[in-house]
């Protein structure tokens, strides 16, 4: 069954930012569809959606249709709408993968389901990034590089505020001697959940052959299970007898 | 040193229903603040605060004066104010421990702590709950009898909707045959969090010895480890020569 | 592609006590192979192997041509040999899915992945079983009923002496109220392990369509992502100029 | 309550190669044994063994006297008897701490209690080693500086074969790039089990201030919550009425 991707980009920086418009012609959001098109062939359907987008791409029947939402975002976190923010957590809580992306670990989307402040170190200063694999065995690190060398990246470091991860599958060291759990899962409700760090809009990372596998294999680990959307809910169930 | 209990009830069904007031003559914090007195002695000063007190009693030099918060609350988890919420939620983030009993399990400090929809299954039946340990060597579970036996009881059941708990300490079956995960522990920042779902306000178990035991031992599990009350935050550090 | 199965049982219950023999005429290997078989058809090759054959049944060459191994044993766990048991521990650690059940929480491979007692508590009562979904969006819990019904089973209880799960799939309750945890998942080196308790000689469990369901959503979910099998190894490798 | 540690140590390299002798004049064991005891005054009651001592100075009685065990080993991993290293792994299971040092990763107390082949990899250049705190609200991590940096070092790298850790609590990076999870817990029975790499015989790690709060720390958290040291065992228990 194809799996229906949507990947959702502020697209803030492209569309203000000349020489971001260079690096990423298409958007961040263009960028990493081309590359699940590429890796995932007929086994996925890509659509992306931007913040200018009425109710930001995130109406209930755009979620409805998603099993997977990759989610970038910066400079505008304040400016996607409480009530599509809402939508974004139901639908995960329902069944929904979710990917969050560098700088979407501050989006209220990732922090509202994880309850933490996501707080970092951070330091852009063009250092190499150096992308460990700690779980060999996972699907979202299969075919991966060990490790995967980016040449000039933005520093992300420890502490990374975020709850005990479900599994801990890349850890990255920079140039400059930090370290970061640049790949880890949850599970929130009936959702899985994806947080990579790797990618900013100053370098062409989502360019790169290895972070392109990465984010293809985590949409086939992200897909929902059941196709049915529902989130648990409260029951008043009467006493039975079982036998 | 002194743990600084905080024991909070919204205090409604024993302001309002004589049956309550009957079985919890003290309110349900009076009954819990009388149980980790008399079990920690010196080691503990109890305070408690309720939804009617100014700024539910929680405003924000309370908090800083509490090292662990115990929170109850069921018919009024809207009255409590989103100010109150986030103060609470910064607090444990920076350190406080934080204890949820029984229907707190919908309160908004600890859904918006875990980011899921928390819900479960109940019945109000008057059934006999088994508290089983399933984490003997684990300091709640210290001296705690295996099972407890609580005659009579409201049930909770599974699925409850958590995210996966750091430590599965106790789990519960009822005389219907549903099972809970009655006693689980989550880290949120550089804040402990307990929740415990023995306790209602139908039936006497915060006088049950070994309820109280638990929470006495839970009180001095989630006890700050530094006196620094700090939520982690984001830094942009230079970059350093390291030797 | 084709999910090799070997269903390995140490059937001797079923070769010396015609009461068993009557329940599993096939054996209970019998039975397991048989209901994968009705459930995956082409996903699955299965095959099975008992403690009698040359080296079990547990060969190099058998299990390298092996992605996932259920494992039933009870009453000859000392009969298995300890070369035997290298194998499959180092099999697992490479990439091979082991799915261990019922009374094989006392098998040496089982303990010797984990490293615990694994003991338990128990008692042959014919006590009806309850078996309840704890993760609603895990794929061994897919289309399965919420509680299965056992009417009659073996009672298993807490403590269950084992390392905190990666997922807690399923707690059962039982009868005479006690509580386990029967769908409980690890990782070691490469492989995944999945333990599901529901499963005696004296009951017919491996025909109930739901404790068949949830092997064969166990079978899909414990094979292996990558065609190698590779136990991870040391290495020392060379200082490295990374750009 | 007093905490007995004993501090275990194979002493071959003091013992057998002048320039390691230089560096740790009382063995490793002995700088490790005056650092708790400088640190943790009457807190703690240290005793020191070897593999030499009759028994490993690991008899039933010594283990009996012991709350929390440290283990360093290299080169004699194999000497180890396994009489001696059942012996610990019983007495874990029953509620004595470990805190397994460096080269232990490949220890049998170690790789037996864990069920992998705890496999890294590694140089010895001397490289400068940062620590970093990824839960900065432990009570392994309190007070200690973030990150620690140890001038020089053995580089010890990912992908580090363990089981997902309980606790995540440090991260290391080396000179030439890797990363590795140096500060892990475990849980086996009622034992707490605290891995820490840092510390080789060729430097002088166990003389630096921050290592030797990591371990004082350690010891603390270690400690049984109970003074009663008893594995999990099977039962067999009639069914009762609970009521």
């Amino acid at each position: 069954m194809t799996i229906r991707a949507l990947v959702w980009n502020e697209n803030v920086h492209e569309t203000t930012q000349p020489a971001i418009r260079e690096i990423y012609p298409d958007g961040i959001h263009g960028a990493i569809a081309q590359g699940l098109g590429e890796l995932l062939g007929d086994e996925v359907s890509v659509r992306t959606a931007t913040l200018a987008d009425p109710e930001h791409g995130l109406a209930e029947e755009a979620l409805a249709a998603t099993d997977v939402l990759l989610w970038w975002g910066h400079v505008a976190h304040e400016d996607v709408s409480d009530e599509a923010v809402a939508r974004v957590q139901r639908h995960v809580l329902g069944g929904m993968g979710l990917i969050v992306l560098h700088s979407g670990h501050f989006a209220k989307v990732f922090t509202r389901l994880l309850g933490a402040t996501c707080s970092l170190a951070w330091r852009n200063d063009g250092e190499r990034e150096l992308v460990w694999t700690t779980a060999p065995g996972h699907p979202i690190a299969e075919g991966v590089e060990h490790p995967i060398v980016i040449d000039r990246q933005e520093m992300y470091g420890e502490h990374f505020d975020i709850p005990n991860p479900d599994d801990q599958v890349f850890i990255s060291s920079f140039e400059g001697g930090e370290v970061f759990r640049s790949g880890v899962t949850f599970t929130r409700g009936r959702g899985r959940i994806f947080y990579f760090s790797p990618g900013d809009q100053e370098y062409p990372v989502y360019f790169h052959p290895q972070v392109r596998r990465v984010l293809a294999n985590a949409v086939r680990w992200a897909a929902p299970v059941s196709a049915e959307r529902r989130a648990p809910e409260v029951s008043n169930p009467a006493r039975r007898e079982w036998v």
